[in-house]
């Protein structure tokens, strides 16, 4: 960890908007300067990445203070609009409290995304709380470098007793930033972590598994889902450590399968099920989704629910296309499993496949798979996965639910 | 009430597609033909409006049974897949057997949107049951003429005791039908009835009050709302019977003010407030919006909460601009309302107004108050306000949380 809290005392870079950059929408809050809105000299171009400047407009006004990295297209993210902010670990202590505040504000249990980046004023820095333990993904170069005084006032603020750096994302390598997976504070959890949530217990392995052990931002797609069971069967498609199908056993489904590619992800779902004392009715079948559901129409099983929950089928423009026949496909595949009445939930965490092409590639895949839909809901990311406004578009999640 | 059901058994009028019409949208479940689609030739012009007709395709292959309106641009409104549907009581019972049990999956309480027109298979067909009361808005010229089998089948399925008929919308002025409200089976409730939604009891005028007495649609908005208030205290703007208000107050809410237009609509709310038992929390103001947000200002007020839940100001499409200046002044002078911290709950039932002009201008109102957002909820109409899929883009509500 950077011994050395980045000094905002003085002698800041300055960098400056173009002409015709329009700075009152920073002013407004959008939190992103391009590189191509900024007067690029050599002392510019010469900023560390990470580093803190203050922003000029063109007409040498501030506004605010910003964190750059010359090699990015994002070149500055705005901070503070107090051009003399003195970003420490009594700075980072308010912007916990104020993300901390709205989670407070709606759940009962400390089990939240607790920062969502640039929405909770803290560009590029994800942290998820599980309880005591919490999970950072410092994915900029700022928060890399202000690890500690981050980590110190997230301590003090919240008690918790073990905080890990997820270095693995995708983020970081465009940050120039390391992979690492690393307890910076407490001791390492042995093995997975129980975390409840929709009043069923998951297991998380917070330091191996995916992303940062759990999937957060399903839970209200999940509770939704888990109030269609009424004693029905449940076929939980890319179920992960079994997101969908232990919620809703937990709300009184009579049983549940569970399909992943993963036999550690489906070990961790088996003992999320002896956790929340469900075992005795889940199941779990290891293996490639699309070959599964081939499999399981061969055997014309129907289930009540059935959800598909696959990663990232087009996770960038270029893949869109095919993404979304992929979604297509298993729409497809999915349709004639579910039984007369019944509901099919298609998600997709994708970027590039915006709600309405999603939805349509979903309802084709289902008319292509012979069987007629109403869509009864459209769910995105929890509370805690706010959004800014003017970033509103990038909301990745969608959760589609159609009886068929 | 038509006394002679139409029959179906034999010589209905045939309409047939152009060839430049795409028979695969109507067999996909598309349930529109519109008027420009059509061979209008002088016996196709010569339906009587809500007549039945069997639909071919260019090629002369039956696509099904629908309605057909020669004044309408929707000209004709598919009903069956099968030309030999006999449109009846029995079949007006299969269609709401289908939608009672998606309720019945759902809802604890027998209080929902029994059907949601087209996209629970009875085009131009509202039926909303508040308990034992039943309130149909027959809005096309078919459902008119057939409203005592449908009626019949409805009272056969479910046992409600009084059946209203609701003729006031604006949709039966297009299909040349006239307005009443009407009883049309039991006797006339005396006064407002209490229904039960998220654990407060509203009382519904079904026979006087707007729309069927309730707004139905905004009942999980409702919900997330009332899990905002942790005791604080909210503002219920356009509060009609006090939808968000005693939802709020009944989870926990400290106090709420409901402002409307309407004095008998704030009759209705403090009769509810006394109903849920929360009547010494709940206060009203009655007067124009505009002025009242503009009065609590001056007042220097400030809630946990604020609600602006208006009606359409953007109902149709050359209405759209001006309505979202609308839309923006409201959310400019509630914003200031707000508690550092708190919530503004803004709602749109615009059809003109989508989702991101919305967003837009709502956000645009918020920093104009002088205030600062994120985006922690984006929310529509409930699961018994299904969609077509290929409708989808008709969710014409709309109801964003911005944490200021």
């Amino acid at each position: 960890m950077n011994q050395s809290p980045i000094s905002t005392t003085d002698a800041l870079p300055v960098v400056r908007l173009l002409p015709k950059a329009k700075p009152q929408v920073i002013r407004h809050g959008f939190p992103w300067v391009f590189a191509n809105e900024l007067v690029m000299d050599r002392r510019t171009k010469g900023v560390t990445p990470g580093g803190l400047v203050v922003v000029e407009d063109a007409e040498r006004r501030a506004l605010g203070l910003g964190t750059m990295n010359p090699l990015s297209k994002i070149a500055v993210r705005m901070l503070d609009f107090d051009p003399d902010a003195v970003i420490d670990q009594a700075w980072f202590k308010a912007k916990l409290a104020c993300a901390l505040q709205h989670r407070d504000a709606i759940y009962d249990e400390p089990v939240y995304r607790l920062v969502h980046a640039e929405a909770d004023g803290l560009p590029g820095i994800i942290i998820d709380r599980f309880g005591d333990v919490a999970v950072i993904q410092p994915n900029a170069a700022y928060a890399e470098a202000m690890l500690e005084p981050l980590v110190a006032a997230l301590i003090d603020l919240t008690g918790v007793t073990t905080v890990i750096k997820n270095g693995t994302g995708r983020a970081r390598s465009l940050e120039g930033l390391e992979e690492e997976m690393v307890v910076v504070h407490g001791t390492q959890p042995t093995g997975a972590i129980p975390v409840m949530m929709n009043g069923a217990t998951y297991m998380a392995d917070v330091m191996g598994g995916q992303k940062t052990g759990l999937f957060l931002d399903q839970r209200p797609n999940h509770a939704f889902a888990a109030g269609l069971m009424n004693g029905g069967r449940m076929l939980d498609m890319f179920s992960h450590v079994g997101g969908f199908s232990l919620a809703a056993l937990a709300a009184g489904a009579g049983s549940a399968l569970a399909v992943d590619g993963s036999a550690p992800a489906l070990e961790l779902a088996k003992a999320g099920a002896e956790a929340t004392g469900v075992a005795d009715r889940f199941e779990t079948r290891q293996g490639d989704a699309f070959d599964v559901l081939e499999a399981l129409g061969a055997e014309e099983e129907v289930f009540d629910v059935v959800v598909c929950d696959p990663p990232a089928f087009a996770p960038s423009k270029p893949s869109a296309e095919k993404g979304l026949r992929a979604y297509e496909r298993l729409a497809r595949l999915a349709a004639p499993l579910v039984k007369e009445g019944g509901y099919l939930v298609l998600c997709s965490c994708s970027h590039a496949a915006d709600l309405k092409r999603f939805r349509d590639a979903s309802a084709r895949g289902i008319g292509r798979g012979g069987r007629r839909s109403q869509l009864v809901y459209t769910g995105s990311a929890g509370p805690d996965h706010p959004l800014l406004p003017q970033l509103a578009e990038s909301g990745y999640l969608k959760a589609l639910v159609f009886r068929l």
